[in-house]
This record gives C-alpha cells, structure tokens and sequence, in this order.
C-alpha cells in the first residue's frame, strides 16, 4: 500500500483533530481513526467515523425491557444474554463506517451484503488508479478437488511463475490501453492534444477485475457481524478474509464486551440440527453410533464429527 | 411531559459529560443532546447520538466522483446538486438516533417507514406508564367532508367537552383494570398478596391506543428527509406533524447546509406531470387554457393551479 | 370467526376462478388459496397469491453455481445443502401474501419484521369492525417468575372470571364510545343527525389494543422462515404462535421439501457455543463433567443440557 | 445473442407448459413469459416469473382505505390517485423474477439497487462463458466536455477501429490467459492432463470488465419503477438504458394501468423546486424574468428552461 504524499497529510490532519463531544466514545477505536491499515498488496481498511459503543447497547436494551432487565447485573451477562437468544436489535443501535480499498473481484463479493450504505469511486467520472492485485506466492492454489468452491495445494515451481506473469502482464496491457483509450494517463497528462478521448464510462471495461476500487462501507454492529461471520470464516475467500480479519480488530477496539460474545456464541458455535442432536445423545450416552443407523448424509455426518473433535469417525 | 427526579438527575449526567474525540461534531446539535423536547401532552423527543455533519456528506460524494467533483467548488453548492439529481447515497452517510416518547396509535403510523433501527418499550416485561394522550381543545376536529381521511373544523362547546370526558374516562378505567389485573399498581406494589396477576403480555391488551410507549429509534439522514417530508407535511395527521415539526428544528442543528437543500427542493417543491407540464407551457405562453382542454381530472386540475397560487382557476 | 355474506361469496368467486398459466404452481396450497382459515375467536389468515415452489429454488441455485451444482443430484440433497449452509439467496426466490386478521396488540409484534410489504386497513379513513380478542379460559396465564417475559400458571375460578369480564365490559365500552364519539355505528348509521361527528383518526384513540385490525402481508421465503422460527417457537406469546402455526401448515403445502430441512436444522435444531462444544466434547469423552469446570452461566448450562435432554443435569 | 441448442430447448419445454391456477394472471406476459429478448451483443432478459398485476394493486388499496375508496370508482383511477401522492404501499404488492446476461461493468452498476433478491453465476463454482461486450459504433462516444459523467460526439474512422480493436483482442487474450491458468477450456476440456488449475476464484480475476455474468433478479413494482425511473433516463448509460427499455416493454405487458400513470407522473413529469416555482409563477403571470432576479444557478435555470421548452431563455 503506498498512499500519496497528500493522502498521508490529510489523515494526519484528521487525527490531530481533538473535539469535544457529549456523545460516548469508543477510546481504543479513536486510537486508530483514519488510519489506513494495508491489506494485500495494495489494499487497506481506514475506520472513518462510528456511533455508539458497548454501553449503547445495553442502554437500548433496558429501554425495551425496562424495569425487567434489573436483574442482570453486568453489561457483559446482559450483552451476552442477547447474543445468546438473538436479540439482536440492540445491536443496531451502533454504527460504523470504513474507507476500504479492495480488488474488483472482492468489491463484487462484498456488494452482496445489501445491508449497508455503499459510496463507490465511479469510473464513469475519474479515471481509476494504476493499481492491480497480484497473490503473493503462498496464496496461489489450484482448484479444489473436493469442495467446488474451494482452494487445494499451492501450485508451485514454474506454474506459478507463469501464472504471476500472465496476471500482470494482462493486468498492466489492460491498463495501458485504457489509458490509450481515455487518451490520457492515470496522472491527467494528455496522450495527443488532436484526439479526443473515449468516454471513461466506456473505457473501464477494458480493465482486469483486479483493479483496484475504493468505497465508503457504513454498517450496523449487528450487520457487520453477519458479514464477519461469513467472511472471516475460513470457507471464505482468502482475499475478502484478508479485510475481515482487519475489521474483527477494529470490531475488539469498538466494543470489546460485544466481541467476546461474538467469538464464543457466533465465530467458534456450531448449529447442530435435530437429526444430529439424536446422534450426539447417543454418543453421550456412551452408545458408539455409526452413520448407518442415523439419517445424516455423508457429509452432514462429517461435517458434525469434524464440529465436536471426533476425528476417528470421519468416514 | 413529566419527567421523574431520576430522569432528571440521568439526562443532567449525560450532558455534564465531555469526551474528546477525532470524529466531525455538530456543535448546535451538542447544545441539545439529551435533552426532553417536549411534544403533545406527555410525549417528548430526545436526540441520544449522532454520526457525521455536513461535511460528511461532501466527503462520500467526493470519494464518488474523485476528481470530478472538483469544479463545485462549494460545499453548499455539491449538496444542493446532490439533493436536486436525486444522489442519494451520500446522505446515507450520516446517521442519529433518537429517544421518543409517543402514544400507541401515532407508533403505529410511525412504524410503517421500516427503514430504521427501533427497540420499543415491552409491555411484555414491564408496566406501561400512567400517561395517556388527550388532545387540546383546538385540535378536536369534525371527520373531513372533503378528504376522507382528514379533520375539518374544530368541534366546540358541549361535544368537545363530551368527547374529552369519554376519552380521559375510558383511558383511566381501562388502566385502572389492567394494574387490577395485574395486580400490580404503576409504581410496582402489588395490590393483593394474596393473588396472582394476570401475565403482562395478556394484561396489555385492556389499554387504550391513546396509551403513551417509547422508544430509541435510529435512522440514516437520507431515510429521516423520507419521514419528515411525508410526516411534517400538512396532510399529515396533527399528532405526528407535532413531532416532525420538532425533528426538523433538530435536522437544521445537525446538517444546517442539507436542511436548507431540503426545504428548497423537498419540502417546498412540487412535482409536475407530463400533462400538468402541457398545462403549464401553455399559461407561460399566454393561453387561457381551462381544463376540457386537457386531460387532468377535476382533482388534478385543482392540485396543480393551487400549487402555482392560480386561485382564480380552481373549479 | 365470522364472516359477512359479501366476504363469503367474494372468496367463492375467487376460489373458482381456473386460470391458465406457464408459470410454476404449488398445487396443494392452490386447494387452500383464498380460504379464511380461523385463528383465536375472530383472527384469521388466508393464502392471497404466491410466487414459485420448491423447484424455483433449485433452479435459482443452479444459476450460481452454474455446472458446479451437478454433483447434487437430487433436488431435495440440493435444498438441504442450501439450508445447511446458510445460503439463503435461492430462498428469497420464492414469495407469499397473506390477508391477516388480527389484534391489534399483536399486530404490533409482527410488524417488528421489516423486510415484508405491508398494507393495513386504515382507521383514519374507515371504521374498525367491532370485533375484539378474549382468551379462552385455558390461555389466561399469570406472569411467570422465573422467566420476566413468559406465562406462569393458568388463572382459575373466580379471579379468571373477573379478568375476562373486565376485558369484555372494557372493550365494549370503548367501543361503544368510539361510535358515539364518530356519530356513527359500525354498520354506518349516522345517531344523531344534527352533529358532526369527531374524526376517525382522532376517535380511534379510545379503542383497546385487541381490537381486531387486518392487513395484506407480504413477504419472500428466507424472511417467512425467519418469522416462522421465532414465533412458531415456544417462547412466543401464546396468540402469535397460534398465527404462526397456522402459517407452518401453508408452508408445508408450498414447498414441502424445503419445509422438512426448515424442521430439521431451524425448529428442531439447537446452537451451541464455543464453551458448550468444550463441555459436550468432554460429555461424549465419558467425562462426568459438572458447571464449576467450565466457563457458563447457570443459564447456559441449563439450556444445553436441556437441548440434550440431560435433565439430571439440571441445576 | 447465441443460445445453446439446449437452452433453447429448455425455453420451449418452459413456455409449453400449460397449469392452472387460482391466482390472478397478465395474459400479455405470460405471452412472451421465458422468451431471452436480446439486448446488446450477447445479452438477453426473461422474464422468469411474476405476481400480481394491476387488479392486486387495486384490491390492496381497499384492504386500506376500505370502504374510504368506494368514491373513487374506476381501477384506473385509483392507480392514477396513488402515484400521485406517493402512496407505496400497494404497488410492494406485486412482484417479478428476471433472468439477466449482462456484462460484469453493466451488473456493478445495477447491483446498487439493493431492494432486490439476486442469485448471481459464480465464477468461484464454474467458468465463465467465453462472452464480452463490444460496443456497436454508433456508441462509441468522446468523454462529454459539458458533464463529468456522460458521453459526448461519436468517436469515428480510424480512432473507432482502434479502440474496437484494442477492446477485442484485450478480452480475447485474457479470457485465453484465464483458461491457460484454469489449465482447462471453456468447454470444459483440460488442457494438460500433467498440470493442475489454479482456483477458479483466482483466475476469474484476469478477465475484463465487458465479460458478460448472468443473474436472476427479483424485485417489486415499486422498486422496479425506481430502477427504472433512473435506467430508462437519458442521464443513464446507454448500455444499462438497453436493458431498462426492454424492462419497460415487460412492465406494460404485465400492469398496463399502471405503466400508463407511471410515465405520466414518473418518466414524463419535472420536479420543480420551491424557488423555480416562484419563477415560474412569475413568467405565467407574464413577466419576463431573467436569472439575475432568482435565486437559481446557472444549471438550476437551464434545467428549469428545459423542462418547460423556453429554449430562447436558456443561458
């Protein structure tokens, strides 16, 4: 990530800046406001500005439950006990917004958590910057042979050579005749003063999908857990995974009390479906169960032993 | 509005508070943060917390248009440009909460806009407040003749008395039976201990829809604009106008340059259709057009003329 | 439930229709289309229109994974997966409208789901039926002391009588109110010819919150499952459950094989947290474990153990 | 537009179906119901399912105003009535499910309308058809001088052929570096058994942006028309502008009445602010006022003068 001289100013104005509020604040995530913090090669993630904190929820929550709520003494077992039964209304009483810069192809993963306020650098109206991703060599993997959607072993040696190379070569080609085509350069420079540019509207589509964009991502807690839930699973693609690891650090700096609920009920749960739950009162029982005499698949047997450690019955 | 000692020693707390913080402020939305607005006869709005100002604004729509924003050289000016092309997605980039205390049957209007964050009081978990909503005298008014869904004149004398005496009657009965079955007064002591009460969730349903509620209610600027503009408008019913009209004092506090843009464009704006447009080139170039020349119903015809102050032209 | 002969003729008339379509149909919800089916004493709902079935969720799947989805190879392991995963996109493919009666306090709850569309009878323009919501004899609970939010034990003799008296005596006064305070009756018959009566928006006010009102609901399938989940759930009043398992029966009739895997991983299926795996992992070892070893609550540890059924577990 | 033989046959066995239905029908669509009408070079619409039509908008506004809409007595008029005063609610009530090819820059611009449900390919399942766009000539445009954002002259001769040019073997040779990574053909042939593919979720991020995706959408009346609202103007660019007028073919075959009233109030009619009504009041009274006796802008008073035709007032 390289920002420019006048990019590394402005966040540096913004964080000198000292107000006075009577609104909460959140003292650990002030720490680290505006700051870009890199991902990938030429990404990063910058928390522009939130409301609310862990005191927020809790606050909203007694004005539900109003006199009822008394007996849960702490903010944490009140907090906990929301995420617990999925109470989840509170939590949208906090909100938070990002500065992210991030491939193409991942802005297009992302874009389909629709619960969110979206402000999109548009290349209909300024050319995009000269920016592509590239995997660094441990992230090159071949396809999955078992799951479809997957990654396998890292491709190694002379393949992976040539792939970087096809990637980047293609990656600034593309661009160089974008730039032919805008008849200008990324830096405002005109190409020939006797030609006329082609619509940048138009231009873009030359471009690989590893160009980089760059967004305003505003959320509420509740729904940016949802998205970290997915997201920093590791299902997820590596590359949106990169962002979301970031983003469960700003979350543990937001509002600590509502993270360690996170990570115990969401991040490391497991949902157990009825026909599973048959199975696991078997094994408690000290019955020594096989699949044939449930009705779990394959794949929901496994996925089920995997969840609860029981390695040796992975079929 | 009452408040009790407690509240009072609460909203005083929170407002003798000063937290430094990098974010944006809105320094004459702080002057009033937490403060009981008084609406209705007990009702109140309470600004909680906010995110971003006017700036915030400009801001989102830069990173939009990158360098294309540039020749607007003002920030009133991009506003103003945002608010007439319908650019919607930076206003979305602020967000306030606020605490309202409301009787039941404006809740229910209210709820319908479902754009919003909202943790209501439970009347499953907690006793309702003693307080219920008795209009004054001059907002008494008739069923519309003209408008079926509107008030026409005010309702004097004996019937308003009458009307006034049935409402405050039956909202003290229906309250006094559901604290008996309860059995549990107001204020929390229990009436018989010798008797159950009745499961408040089932209690409930005796109160009237005139019963005050409350709530933390939560929205972005752009979907608050939506509210106001529909619920500030004089088709509006009184009730909910009054705590529009409250909110609109609290919109020019937060983002005094967007308020502006609203009344000029919204508020104050009209909507013309193809037709009504035939209409009116036809006044602008001088012809004494009346309505069998054109394909407006009575209504619209009536709507139009008074819209442009053509008051001779109504039929 | 009673309806008007209007009502039932209109719904004969709707019933008998046999339209030709290429669209896909749900023959078994087709047999129930119109048809009021009763709840409580005067609620009812009635499957209005839908849109797709079963297959319209496999096909929508295979667009996104394209070839990749061959391996599944019978639509019901394909539906299954989906709900497994929390991939819940191919179920919003699929959409429901309801007509509800209902009253009004429960209304209230309902409307909490926002991603539905909503049209409402309005009582600013018309008037409400006289109709109101009294439990039955065997639904009349006293609040419960272990749980702030649920029903104890059922209210006998004399104190039930009293409570379902005043519920009666206090909604037919209300109403009979509400009529005076109109000038009019609900059939429409003006009283007192010489007076204007108040306007509806302002008398309906003075109504009981289980007065009945009705709505035309609509909603998709991932959203309608949503609902289902936490009001078919035993924790949830007594008088939406009763919507609601009405509501389990429609889906059923829709799209039976998406409703058995909603049974399986969603109704009958439980959540356990990071520390629960710890606990039950250590169960299946053959450990006697008991909650001074562990990291839960009293609360979370009854709760699994109940999910369990370990009931000499319990503490 | 190319469909597989395969396709096409899948389209014909959908439109020979012949079921029945108890559920309201729009003969004119179900007419052209599964057709792929072409759009751009290899794009296409079908329009996949639908709910609703003019008569469920009618019959929703009743269930609200009952019998407040007795006065109003023909369909037409109250459609025209309620997208007059912007009452939503009941246009939610019908729904429609399109299928979609269209190219990846074209999709990011569509997927900001999130009121919709999308099920998108997935090039992390599957590869992606060997597709992109090319524009036609006609609309190969010069970046606009005048507007940021839009098109200005065609772009001719020997530019056009380069540009051309350039676009076509640019995707050609990434979409053959792509399958040279995947080491496997579009058709799905390997290319060399020796080696393995890198991830699918990899290569796909070496194509350009015309690559052509396809999706399902689904959507309501009332989001459809605001996507339309802003697709089908001449602000929009042409190659989404395509898509949304063939969109509004499909919406005059489905709710006739309604496409009528939304052309009139909607695509024909003007916005006009609270100041350009004071300048237009002005000019209808017959003053000949110029800008410097407003408050408007420079663009406010064009945009005014053009709305209204006063071509000789534009500045």
């Amino acid at each position: 990530m390289k920002l420019t001289k006048e990019q590394t100013q402005e966040i540096k104005d913004l964080q000198s800046q000292s107000n006075t509020t009577k609104r909460v604040t959140a003292p650990r995530l002030e720490e680290i406001l505006y700051e870009a913090l890199p991902i990938l090669d030429h990404g990063f993630i910058r928390v522009i500005d939130y409301m609310g904190n862990d005191n927020s929820i809790v606050q909203a929550a007694r004005v539900s439950y109003g006199k009822g709520t008394k007996k849960v003494n702490t903010d944490s077992g009140l907090i906990k006990y929301l995420m617990r039964h999925w109470h989840s209304t509170p939590f949208e009483m906090c909100e938070i917004k990002y500065h992210v810069k991030l491939p193409i192809f991942i802005a297009r993963q992302w874009i389909r958590h629709r619960t969110a306020n979206v402000n999109e650098y548009s290349a209909r109206y300024s050319i995009l910057d000269k920016e592509f991703y590239l995997p660094s060599k441990e992230n090159l993997a071949a396809q999955s042979t078992s799951n479809r959607q997957g990654r396998g072993d890292i491709i190694n040696g002379g393949q992976a050579e040539k792939v970087l190379g096809l990637l980047k070569e293609d990656a600034e080609r593309t661009y160089k005749n974008y730039e032919e085509m805008l008849n200008e350069r990324y830096d405002g420079t005109v190409i020939d003063d006797n030609k006329v540019g082609l619509a940048r509207e138009l231009a873009r589509m030359n471009l690989t999908l590893n160009t980089y964009t760059q967004w305003y991502w505003k959320t509420d807690l509740l729904n940016l857990m949802n998205f970290l839930r997915l997201r920093a699973d590791h299902h997820a693609q590596y590359e949106i995974r990169a962002y979301a690891d970031v983003m469960l650090d700003t979350l543990k700096r937001w509002v600590p009390i509502t993270y360690d609920a996170f990570i115990d009920y969401r991040v490391g749960g497991t949902e157990v479906s009825s026909k599973g739950k048959e199975v696991l009162k078997k094994l408690i029982g000290g019955h020594n169960i096989n699949i044939d005499e449930t009705d779990l698949s394959k794949r929901e047997w496994n996925e089920l032993m995997q969840a609860f450690n029981l390695k040796d019955k992975l079929i």
